[in-house]
């Protein structure tokens, strides 16, 4: 598979980001949905801050609700505390509960040539709710009839799940409320109606049993989901063995539609694969890649915040070209170019 | 808070229950859904069974559906293997796999005074389905104009979810597929529209964070479900501690909507409390007791499958008398009566 990384790569890092306030510090730029608006290509990404530490402390922002009304709190972890482990650089393990090292918010940058991206001084989407306390996440932009629909994680101590927030203008964002509840993530609505349903890709996670699968759902309104199919299963012991999620919005072709999706194996590596659905059936797997067609390799997305990691929310097609916008070991944004055809004939 | 337990109890044990094959032994008849159908009371109980086994051997019998046609495959699991855990009379752990140890499917037993049952020889609902591969549990049935909707508990080797099955005679079901995605449980829908929409109790579980707490959702058509709101969190160190679900079918008084909900503590004893909910938004919590309003007490709650476990699935209301269907011990079926003013004033 030929991957054309931009030489521009990366290309938004967490220097080009001003934070959200005067004490914060931006740690990562990555996870971005991708759209097309009016002569501006979007990235909505998803930007991580934590509070200004220091070696002793680790100072991390949370959303608190229990008042009236939302107010950032700053909790102080003593970095030399024992019964606290640090060992994960996302998370902080207390006894009792887990807390992020990061709040995160959604940003917009633009760009005209999809390489060259100014960032908007200020958050998109912030967290506001309790659902949100410990933050929005890894968005993905539908279009439908002129109306962006954003799906996005919303993080709290009550789990994982997704809101949706709307847009017409990337100016102004209403939320929807909670369309898939915890635990769940990797949300990716179809561009258009599929049979007369709308249809979006899903990831649930199960307690009892079952591994961090692929999930579909079909609704009539984007708000209300229901007739969920098991999609895509996780593989033994391959590139995709322990977690698969879908990455970008599903493309249309005249194959099916393709989903280029991310997957992880058991030491954390995230690539991403292809799989082709049925065109009017999505719940139907109708070819999937053997191999991942896009894995780690250059420097910035085999170091970083999370080692050995390209993980996509969004890319856009031009006739063959596909491209994709991913985060790349968790802390900046890079693209690279791909072929549709060959990647369709991966799956033959 | 008076409790009259039946003289009659247990009203159903898995004595009086015909297995579906007669290799198979019915090891618990309990969880039952209720509903009032013409003259008859109807209970449509949870049957688990197994493939008659020996001191040796635990014959578990699982729906496979990796052929064409789904069909019982029975497993056999060497009670002196040292690498598979026995030691909780419901599954079976073995490395990399959990199973359950018996196949449940649901059965109607009918009555004419709520206390004499007579139980229908064949399955009512019978997992025919990769979701439901590992069995269909705890139905609550919800009556809204005249048909009766059954959401069940669809557990598999992806996990545990919900499908929701339709029926208007108790003699034909038509299953309408998955409505709450893994990991989902002890979903009760309202018996009418709340302002506009219908309403459902569920009972998601978060890996990354957060207890089995209940949650509510909206609808417009039964099938897709959204806007979810945490509803009900789990309490520290008390009765229900470690988790909560929905019970009854919520029962609409002139205070609010009353929900008589499940909770364990931590060593894993099932009590039943109730809640009041705000009569127009479900979502939230207008008054929440303090204790349980029922606790295993009886030997038949106290002692079987599961020790120490009362568990409803529904409940008939008449005037102010509850009548309250539930599971002992994880065993048998036994009834209850209480008054709705009563439990409502406890909330005051």
């Amino acid at each position: 598979m030929n991957i054309h990384r931009y030489p521009e790569n990366p290309l938004i890092t967490p220097a080009d980001v001003p934070p959200s306030r005067g004490d914060f510090e931006v740690v990562c730029a990555f996870n971005a949905g991708a759209a097309k608006y009016g002569d501006e290509i979007i990235l909505l990404m998803r930007v991580a801050e934590r509070a200004i530490g220091d070696d002793k402390v680790a100072r991390v922002p949370i959303l608190n609700c229990d008042g009236g009304s939302p107010e950032i709190e700053i909790r102080e972890f003593d970095r030399s505390d024992a019964s606290i482990n640090f060992g994960d650089s996302r998370v902080i393990c207390t006894p009792g509960r887990v807390y992020l090292t990061t709040l995160s918010h959604l940003r917009i940058a633009r760009s005209t040539d999809g390489r060259r991206f100014t960032v908007d001084p200020k958050p998109a989407i912030f967290p506001d709710r309790p659902s949100e306390a410990f933050g929005v996440e890894d968005p993905r932009i539908t279009e439908i009839e002129g109306m962006y629909y954003v799906a996005y994680k919303s993080v709290s101590p009550s789990g994982i799940c997704i809101g949706l927030a709307v847009t017409k203008d990337f100016q102004k964002f209403e939320k929807r409320g909670i369309i898939f509840c915890p635990e769940n993530m990797d949300v990716c609505i179809f561009p258009e109606k599929v049979n007369g349903r709308y249809a979006a890709l899903h990831r649930p996670v199960s307690g009892f049993s079952g591994s961090p699968n692929m999930w579909i759902a079909y609704s009539t309104d984007l708000i209300n989901w229901g007739d969920h199919h098991l999609l895509l299963e996780v593989r033994r012991d391959g590139w995709d063995a322990e977690r698969v999620g879908g990455g970008l919005v599903p493309i249309r072709t005249d194959r099916g539609w393709l989903e280029i999706y991310h997957a992880s194996d058991f030491v954390g590596r995230y690539c991403l694969g292809a799989v082709l659905l049925d065109p009017n059936e999505p719940h139907k797997v109708l070819a999937r890649g053997g191999s991942p067609i896009f894995a780690p390799e250059a420097p910035y997305e085999t170091d970083g915040f999370v080692p050995n990691v390209v993980f996509s929310c969004g890319g856009l097609v031009g006739g063959d070209k596909v491209s994709i916008y991913y985060g790349a070991a968790d802390t900046v944004i890079a693209g690279a170019d791909m072929s549709l055809c060959e990647i369709l004939d991966s799956l033959a």
